[in-house]
């Protein structure tokens, strides 16, 4: 979620250069033959920290970690606009870069006192890309360069000669694989012959000998494939993978991950150019990674681990176990000191938790790399708070600290990292809900209900869902569905809930009947436990041990009042129930932007009256059985506004297609028919005379309160007799009655009329003469309605954006069906994100900013919202600060989140 | 249709004012104390004919008609804008109009030389109203104003005693009834109790001392209910009239009718005084109607029919039988000499063919109204064509006499009006395909195939139309379906044939099973022979006689060439065969607008390969079945290509969902499976599969490209060898390949690569070196395709504007299921008129403009059309040409009519 936010950021901020060009591009011609390479070493360092599109994002860190005084070992970067020279001159070193790359290796061996190729102790240097952007495909390393049949010997000398062979055996085989294509595999056969030869079977069982045995043959595949000898010059070693680094920019893989990601503006990669520093050259030596605070509770100490005699990839690979770095007092008292001071220095100058990794060489610290540190949730309230009482960031920065990610891990069950080691997700589907949820599976609503009584965890697993399967929903620890988008039915419903789904997981191939499901051929019954991944869409086939939330309180409590004060977007949130009003109150809901009337009608003994209606033949019928609706209807919406004590409620009248309330299978329409007293055929031609094509496009919404205004009139009678109630209990209710799915203005000119008699009428007989704070607006879901808001707005008090319907009819994709080609959209690039998940803004974004435009036009001061589940996620919220809405409305789990966005919008923008 | 038509037009005039406001509403209160009173009569006449605003429609045609010295009775009107000062005086006359009418009566006495109320031969005047726009539910007509208990005497004396009571208490009914709001049923019981005693059953029974009392008992009557006596000041009679008509204009119907029709910027309505004359005074007098010309063949004759001591609506009602017009020389030879001279003088004056009303009052004529007359469409090119030769009118004027409706009439069969006297029709559907059917109902398509090969004629009776129908469809005399809109599958595919269709007819309850359907009760089974008319969706169970078309001859050929002068716009046919691409370049049409290559997927035995193409369950088997169909896709395009001799054809690819090409029913299933040898079962798995809950926002279009790149691949192959083979016949092919569907840029980006790629791939297969046209392009279906028609336009060579489903999406309604809503938004006013039939310019047009306009900023000169349903539509031709399009494009039969349409969006504008 973070990348995909992070993306959609990005790409808004692009997209202000024309589509497709790369305005760097052209510009860059000038500079070819000016300063090409940047040295950055103790006192001589050229570059700084703000010239990350000059020498990328590990350049400019490089230089800077150097300028603040810490032990970096030198070098220098060839910059991004060299790459592009190199491309313009038909893929040839731009003119004067050999003579800068030997100027600047003449001033590295001078930092170093040592000498590339040099008989004693020579100069080993690694090779690395660096875009301005971190981007995968591009060529990662080499190390060692500088090995030669002559160095190799003056360093075997002076750390040993297994040591020094098998470094040159490692050049040999990255140089002739990342450098020069020859593949790794036969590399690989070399060694394995010469192992069976040596009778032993891991690498680390040859020894010195065979190293050196081993270099000599790798240089024969090397010949072999390369056809000519494994280069004994250091600087055609180093020319050779410098350009390997730029060729590497336009392979398939980056080329294609830059047109997924939509990245474009940038001129290359840069090259640095470092000298190599060992951690593993006897008991003097060692290496550490290490955060300055404890990433995972947040606690401010020192946070880590080292190795003797290690190399960085050791202490990742876990083979040895590493010791805590307070230890290290022990060993090196001196470099540990230095460290401490080195910890203390990043956190003054970076401003924020430093995840460090650093090499002792014999007995001398070098700082390898130091990054802002990856943290839990309550790991960065706790970091943002503590910082601000220490003074080193202000309260708007601390805000800026906290992710939306790290948000939903305080509020819901989340599995951590460790919880997952050594699990593998059997299938992914979209992180339809996040939270997790741990479970045996039930295959229908029933059984899930049945077997949560007795006790039992159960994940629901269905293909879909319906809204006869809410109590199953309810009582399940999860949900999980085969088909079906971000904005299905189970998604919404769960996320409603704060119930983790994981929804549209196509590998799960469930059949119902025989109350299995099969993934990948392994079978799945009801006694198989899984657990399912809310955050990332993950499915796994064990039991995963879950990590509790910790709620809205101490610091996390405080950043989010902070953010409140940063935020000019007002939150409210979805709510169908007061138990749903009432929690999203304490999670700082300024009251409900929808309420969807509909989820009313499927409890209890409810379904039948509306089924009743539903069949009538005539409209006293009808009349007679939303009478029997009516004091439901009164009771839930005087328990909503008593919930929100004077704040707004958005009520959106009746929605959906009718036939979502009518049983769907042939078992329960016979049940129905008979407990409604029926012919099964009747209850037959009803449901198939109500059967649609497309039922998102056909009769909802306000087309059915201008067919059947009978039931427009009970809602809004039911309105208004819960306001009076509440008035008369001295609870002010400000109902704002929502009419959806309007197109035309016609259509909401006619039922705001009906509404405002029915508001009167009820008074009337309530003999009511107080003050009732009623609105009347519409939801903005279709694209008619955007282009033609300026009409609209004529008769609104309010717009409310149903971002949901929207981008699925400026798209044309429908949410139910979306799973069978958005992963492939999504895999291909042809969309960088699911348009349900966040909003398009390039696209539906265009038809929200009209319809802003156009609405305010007409009706100055016009109130905005938006209710699509969009309301909850950040980069949509940006959008909406951004737009001008005067209010974001999200599912209650995603209020603090939305807390959040919203001030960090105002805190970037 | 026509009204629609001229609706549509009308409401994209006036938009142009700010919505809902009326300009002229405010302006007016600065003449409220001017001229309110306009006289005519012969050398007095104070209007004209351009003053339709002020005068009203009848108004300013009375007095344009005095002014040209036809005998017209004189009189005078009272403007609209003094009914708006009505209004804003709180319903009361303004100052001065009493003083006006006062000295305009007594100018009219003066012309008259009779007198009100006199007691000899005194002034009798009628009332009535005439806004600017024709508009039914306004006052009509108050008849024989100025009688009172004295003049009518005086008229018995003068015109028999019988003639004027009859006239007296038809006065004191009408004003009673219309003036006052005494029930007519008040003055009807009276009547029937009067013939009760009278013992006679007829009203002409009753003598003229019957009448004498009758007129007593209704002046007792209006007492009884005004609790006044009925006025015997014929001044006040008259202002009572004028009053009434000023109160109609904002009475519930004429209210209710402007919002529905969305006419707004009217002031109120004109009143029309004026001297009424009587054909009915003795053997001296008579009354006719007549035409110009022959208003059903065209020709140069004096048409009409006259009937001697008789009232207009004697004519009309058919009780005595009138005679030819020409026999008038013999029974009074100046009147009609005098009447042929008005007839050179009225299409002198009017230019165009006159349906007249005329009254002769003791010998001497008298012009009650003249308007252009209906003519059928045979008359209608006869007449424009005569007039040209005459010099009547130009060939500009020509062009625009020539309505859509009759191109229609001159290509189609039709049932003409006297082919439906005395049939009612049963049932209204949509007239989904213009043209008459008559034939027995069939309930399949394999029982119309049976049926009609035996030498039946059948009429299809389907609740709805699929692609397995088309056999049957094709069979048909027409096709009548109970469920769809203008767009569904029975409606294009019968449009395309130019077979009747009418569509969606609710009211047709289909028992196919039982092969049956039933209408209001009635029972219709396979022997019942029906007829449907397509121009209005008339459904009639009786057979009726249809007149067949004419063809393009003859003056028909002669208005359409003209057309063509003048039109801008290109005009495309939407053809998937030769043979429909041959007739439509008979049809005068310039190219391929849209070629569906998805029909030719279900010819003969193409439909298995379909099949197997769809069940492969991997790439491989996919493209075995996929080179199956190469050969045929080859020789369709060979064939189109080959028709088209050079001209355009734009081939759109494969758009349908997959799951549109498998069987639906179970037993077409089974068949299916066993003919493809593989289990029901899998085949149902798969069916199940590809089933979506919203097929329309589905797995369809470029989206099938995207995920199964082969069958593109496939299509994409055929064009080009096509393209190849023609190239080779010295036959020039220019296709033009669509891309459906589109929504993003990165869709057609990709899809053209791969198009680009598959077309130098064929070359080189084909080793072709020559020349070949082909342009890479897209639908502009989607709204999000519209809104970024910038970034699209950057990798389209054409738009094309697949209207259909961008009015689908833009209003949020699925073509397939607004029956059952649309014919309620009709009726209540919330839409003027069918989305699908006519374009919305409002909401939808906003798309397309916007669409041109980015699309051409990024892209000039990039080429753009319309090929949905309404690029047959007049009023969307019209559209299609103010925002710029090249060509529009539809189905064969609507070419002529586009030609003509688009010569008129030019002559109109």
């Amino acid at each position: 979620m973070a990348t995909t936010r992070k993306t959609a950021r990005r790409s808004s901020a692009l997209k202000k250069t024309p589509a497709g060009r790369s305005p760097g591009r052209r510009a860059l011609s000038k500079t070819k033959t000016g300063k090409m390479v940047y040295f950055f070493g103790p006192g001589a360092t050229e570059g700084n920290a703000s010239q990350k599109t000059l020498l990328g994002g590990k350049g400019a860190n490089l230089a800077d970690m150097t300028s603040i005084g810490l032990p970096v070992p030198p070098g220098f970067t060839i910059t991004t606009d060299t790459c592009a020279a190199y491309y313009d001159s038909g893929r040839r070193f731009p003119k004067g870069l050999s003579d800068q790359i030997l100027a600047n290796v003449k001033k590295l061996e001078k930092a170093t006192g040592k000498k590339f190729g040099a008989t004693h102790d020579p100069l080993l240097v690694s090779v690395r890309s660096g875009a301005a952007v971190s981007m995968p495909g591009m060529m990662d390393t080499v190390l060692n360069l500088g090995l030669n049949d002559v160095s190799v010997e003056a360093m075997a000398k002076a750390s040993g000669e297994r040591f020094a062979f098998d470094a040159y055996r490692r050049l040999i085989n990255m140089f002739g694989d990342v450098v020069m294509d020859v593949h790794h595999d036969a590399f690989e056969a070399a060694f394995a012959k010469l192992k069976k030869r040596l009778k032993v079977t891991e690498d680390t069982d040859v020894d010195a000998a065979g190293l050196r045995e081993l270099c000599d043959l790798y240089k024969a595949v090397y010949k072999k494939h390369v056809g000519k000898p494994f280069p004994q010059d250091p600087i055609k070693q180093l020319e050779a993978s410098v350009e390997a680094v730029f060729k590497s920019w336009n392979g398939d893989k980056a080329v294609s991950y830059r047109r997924i990601e939509g990245i474009t503006g940038l001129n290359g990669t840069a090259v640095n150019v470092q000298a190599m520093v060992f951690g593993n050259t006897g008991d003097e030596s060692g290496t550490g990674v290490a955060f300055t605070r404890d990433p995972s509770t947040g606690k401010n100490t020192f946070y880590g681990e080292f190795l003797i005699n290690a190399q960085g990839e050791d202490v990742v690979a876990g083979i040895r176990t590493p010791e805590p770095v307070a230890r290290m007092a022990k060993w090196n008292n001196k470099a540990y000191k230095e460290l401490l001071k080195v910890r203390t220095k990043l956190e003054k100058h970076y401003r924020d938790v430093q995840d460090i990794e650093f090499t002792i060489e014999r007995g001398k610290l070098y700082m390898l790399q130091t990054r802002n540190g990856k943290r839990t949730g309550a790991a960065a309230v706790k970091f943002a708070a503590d910082m601000v009482r220490e003074r080193l960031i202000t309260k708007k920065e601390a805000v800026m600290r906290v992710s939306p990610d790290h948000v939903t891990q305080l509020l819901l069950p989340s599995f951590p990292p460790a919880a997952k080691k050594g699990a593998t997700a059997m299938a992914i589907g979209l992180p339809a809900s996040p939270g997790a949820a741990v479970g045996a599976p039930a295959f229908t609503a029933e059984e899930a209900v049945e077997r949560a009584k007795a006790g039992e965890q159960v994940v629901l697993v269905r293909k879909e869902t319906s809204p006869e399967d809410v109590d199953g929903m309810h009582m399940a620890a999860g949900i999980l569905t085969s088909t079906g988008g971000m904005t299905s039915h189970a998604a919404v419903v769960a996320r409603g809930w704060g119930k983790c789904c994981v929804a549209g997981a196509g590998d799960v191939h469930i059949d119902a009947a025989k109350r299995r499901f099969t993934v990948g051929g392994r079978t799945f019954g009801p006694k198989d436990v899984i657990s399912i991944d809310g955050n990332t869409g993950e499915v796994f086939p064990v039991a995963l041990k879950a990590e509790e939330p910790k709620g809205i309180t101490g610091d996390f409590k405080k950043v989010l009042s902070w953010a409140d004060g940063y935020r000019r977007l007002g939150v409210r949130t979805n709510a169908d129930t007061p138990a749903d009003a009432k929690r999203a109150r304490d999670f700082g809901a300024e009251g409900i932007g929808l309420t969807r009337t509909e989820h009313m009608f499927f409890e209890g003994d409810r379904i039948m009256s509306m089924r009743k209606m539903i069949l009538a033949e005539n409209e006293a019928d009808r009349r007679k059985a939303l009478k029997s609706l009516l004091p439901h209807q009164r009771k839930d919406f005087t328990g909503i506004f008593t919930a929100m004590k004077g704040l707004p409620v958005t009520v959106r009248l009746l929605d959906p297609p009718l036939h979502e309330f009518l049983p769907h299978d042939p078992k329960a329409a016979a049940r129905v028919a008979k407990e409604m007293k029926i012919s099964p055929a009747k209850l037959k031609a009803r449901i198939d005379a109500l059967h649609e094509m497309n039922p998102m496009l056909g009769h909802r919404g306000c087309r059915l309160s201008i067919t059947y205004p009978e039931i427009l009139e009970m809602q809004v009678q039911a309105i208004v007799e819960a306001a009076i109630a509440c008035a008369k209990k001295k609870v002010k209710a400000r109902p704002e009655i929502m009419i959806p799915l309007v197109g035309t203005k016609a259509e909401l000119e006619m039922l705001r009329a009906r509404v405002e008699e029915v508001i009167a009428a009820t008074r009337k007989a309530k003999k009511f003469t107080g003050k009732l704070d009623i609105l009347i607006g519409t939801m903005i879901e279709i694209p008619r309605a955007a282009l033609t808001a300026d009409e609209v707005a004529e008769v609104a008090d309010f717009f409310s954006f149903g971002t949901n319907d929207l981008t699925q009819m400026a798209f044309g994709y429908s949410r139910d069906d979306i799973g069978s080609f958005l992963p492939d959209y999504i895999a291909k690039g042809v969309l960088p994100v699911d348009p349900f998940a966040s909003l398009d803004a390039t696209g539906v974004g265009q038809l929200v900013e009209m319809a802003c435009r156009k609405g305010r036009a007409t009706r100055k001061g016009l109130k905005l919202g938006i209710c699509g589940e969009h309301g909850g996620d950040p980069s949509s919220i940006d959008f909406c600060h951004e737009v001008g809405l005067d209010y974001v409305s999200c599912s209650p789990f995603r209020v603090p989140v939305a807390r959040l966005a919203a001030a960090q919008a105002v805190l970037a923008g």
